[in-house]
């Protein structure tokens, strides 16, 4: 693989001899985003190590949930929003604007979630993810209460956490190396929307219903693309 | 003025009947931008108060200063990163954009400065902002030494901490009222610059030189729009 | 002006050639302080500087407001308490000792706004300002709802907000530049006053009713003269 | 003892037997100060708790000490200040101005040591006891060998550490119950000082010779004074 | 004395002539635990202060008091744990495990309390402690009122504030020079206890009944041993 | 498999059906520990999750490395007392313990690893560990460089940031999910070591040489166990 940018600011080593299954993975990487994420890139010299990292991160984010994609991707930009972490909110902010197709939402939750006027099962699960990041130690009965009561199964509870966890982890990777995003996700999704002739996009979950909201049009759109 | 969408979550009053001074800043911003900022609107409840927030924004930052305009928005960028402000981060991420030239500089000052791979002038400049919006009272002589070392004059160090403490004003002020960035600003200079064939754009201020980089080509394209 | 002391740590440059209307502001300053504050001859190295700065804080603090005076000056306080701020502690613990004619008072908040048995209502709005001078990306939708409960219109929250916003600027400009107070501050209104044959000194503002207080005689009395 | 107001928040009974040294050292208080400070009265409900709590705080402010009364008062008020204790800034703050016959170094110590321009000596004694309070955790062997190079003892540093300890567990005490402080400390050494006829005052202990200050004559005489 | 290790990282001086009343407590330390605490060796080179800590020290902690004496040591593993304190955490841990007979529980308050599964009172009671550590300026009535609530009197919440508060000096003072606990520590009560055949070891005080736990057998032993 | 004891707060589902590898996983622990940690039953209602975690956790802690296994384990136990994660700090104190073939080891690093003396190269490795869990958007190329002159070649430095990171992932999933360590670990290698007749346990890897050490025996044997 011809690297024509570093990927981080350590040597680690030269690639390794790439299994036939991780060889498939960039195959398919580069055939469907056109380019391999720099993230399997810096994980390369190592097989073992980069089919870990791709088994875990790809079973959190793609697997069976009770949480929609979208859903899982807001919780990994919220996360590192509070990390600043330069390549996941590349990354994931890119992924949270190509899920919702809405370029603002991405950059909603990589600024602030709480600007994002979000219905009340997603605020209930941002701000988790965000306690969980902030002060883990302090997490007691009452907050995993309290998504219960937004309506979350013990399951889907597993699900946010294990999610918010994971980019706890991959942000400090990613600091620890000044890992570099791919500049084309800077690129992906920014054309506006169009405001009225949008087919819906029901992604695989629905929220409960929940109150009108007082907002103009421009929440309400969302609100509507993320429910 | 008829508002389409609300600007802050406060009802503040119905817009004062503005001076001329005021109405022709907004025609121009019209004119210049194809809108009025909200944060223009928001304060437009009370003449006194748009008058004296326009004068000293536009002071700061459009005014005589040895720190480039560019320069004087990526502290802006710098300090609302820290404060995870939605509505300048918005703002104030576009105008980075647009100065620069550059559609990833804005991102990454908005994410996190350090991993910018900046000159060590903007590196510096930047690094006294976050101290100051983090932990004011820790400032010390040494840290105006570290800027002077750094090739500014005291009077370029009142004009960094101006900014940045203005920004430290209008995040909390946003935060405050939930002020909302025009929809606009998302979509400002978005699309990738060509590689090759850029003419430099140099601002009016130049930096000290400093040593060559080792990143890509990347960083030292953009690093090349900054000095 | 002669200057026999150093006003800051920073050479900004000689005093600018001052426009009429500041002139007479600073005479003004002169005959009823007797002495300019050093905050503004900081400023004097550019007249349009000063001017910005000059109009933003008189109309926050002296203009229309359904604030008291006292209150404004309650709030730059609390905000510069937790800042550290020596200036600012210094010249607004003087003003809110001369205002609420209570020498108590200014040094209770400028150490802790919670050890000084506030009414409801001040309370309230010392817990917002705070909040948003520690935590500025933490404000929702709620911390505006409590201060309506406690009497606030809208407009009075913009104001508080205003103010608390206006001092986290200028507290990080204080420090970024060492501004150091007139020692003229120090002295004001120490003098202890009589217990009991003050005469109700009424603010422009009262605060709603709030029950009858358990501490003795002296937070009694300090609460008659915020009320 | 007839309690005109209350000194706490809490309701610890009554004040107990008192046996004939602490009788005598109330008396002492009385004679000395005009009141007996709060801090003891609250104490009073349990003999052997005022006894420790009297044994210690005399030990550790009045004994025999390489620091000077002086520099032990201002390390309880700088900490204090981190704290933000109203009990302990307005009785210790009074305490400073007191020994340092200077009414504004109680205040600056009090709002931010950073500002008072401090010798060498007591500004690297309270780097000390300040980062003691904020993170007792990343205390480290270099933080003593900076104390060393300032040219304090291994005792010295026991004493540093002492007081900055002891006011940590006083500042937490007033907190939790809500300590109130006699008025009378408010209006202790007010007045302002000569600033010329002044006889020099030296405390017991002096600091090593430092190089000439830049600032004005205030800061110069507070030096003279503290050195 | 002869010391085999050095019991902190000050040279303070050699060991004061102890008065009889001190080198009686040294004995009673031999033939109680087999050793001398070294925090009472690092305060021996001074009788009167080993004096006031030893008086200090014995009456919060061994003292008539609504705590239990486990109840006391939770307290300062508590705050010992928020604090990082290698000497109290070692001490007190092991003091926790003796007066509890559970070595578990020794480590569970250690590493966070609120894994431990306490029944409401001693949670509360911890609560507390840990706030007035960590931000000792935000304590407010309502902190005392949950305390009243879960059944402390006013007598007992000073008790727990002047416990937690002890151990904010401690660790502290601990931390500045370095102290280095006893090995013996480490060992002490460390073989695990027999599940089935326990009597029950009622400390002096009761708390409160409480409902049922869902967790297993572990935390219901525990339960019933600190009730 | 039969739970005689909850490991976790939430009902996440029944086990899966394990494949082949996981449950030969299974007995392997049983067989080499006694016991299969509580964190795989946790993750054993979802095969997936299961293999993806053991695969990530097994070549992290055990797979080849520059660091020695102790290291690997020194870190993850500092990275879980910031954190304060009682599941990690149990069972990978108990690894440490068990490791370093000292029991105080273990509980020095849980506690605060700037307590235990450690050599110039372990010291430096869990400052960068510890600096990586609390600040990780402070990380700069300085950080690595620190590393870099403390013996650590680029993937040593890729290792200690992916041990560290984690964990970070690891102790907040305990904490979301309240996840509890089986009791065994409480009571392994918690004898104390002889403190002679000790043959050195060299580790695979040796840290560079370092100066002698001042502190007593205990320090000088634990140093030569690690080193």
């Amino acid at each position: 693989m011809v690297k024509k940018e570093k990927v981080m600011a350590l040597e680690a080593g030269p690639d390794a001899d790439l299994d036939p299954e991780m060889r498939a993975y960039f195959a398919k990487c580069l055939e469907k985003l056109g380019f391999v994420p720099n993230v399997f890139k810096a994980y390369a010299f190592d097989n073992a190590k980069l089919r870990a990292f791709v088994a875990m991160a790809d079973d959190l984010m793609l697997g069976d949930s009770g949480l929609s994609k979208l859903e899982r991707e807001m919780i990994a930009v919220a996360v590192s929003s509070v990390n600043h972490c330069h390549y996941c909110l590349t990354a994931h902010g890119a992924a949270v604007r190509q899920r919702a197709k809405d370029p603002e939402l991405g950059e909603l939750i990589a600024q602030n979630y709480r600007a994002a006027d979000l219905p009340p099962r997603q605020a209930s699960m941002l701000a988790f993810a965000v306690k969980l990041t902030e002060a883990p130690d302090k997490i007691e009965e009452e907050d995993r209460e309290r998504l219960r009561r937004a309506g979350f199964s013990d399951r889907d509870i597993w699900d946010i956490a294990a999610v918010a966890a994971f980019y706890n982890m991959s942000n400090r990777m990613a600091a620890a190396v000044d890992m570099r995003p791919n500049r084309e996700y800077h690129y992906m999704v920014r054309e506006r929307t169009g405001d009225e002739a949008r087919t819906p996009t029901p992604d695989r979950r629905t929220s409960p219903p929940s109150a009108p909201l007082s907002r103009g049009s421009a929440a309400r759109r969302r609100r509507s693309r993320i429910e």
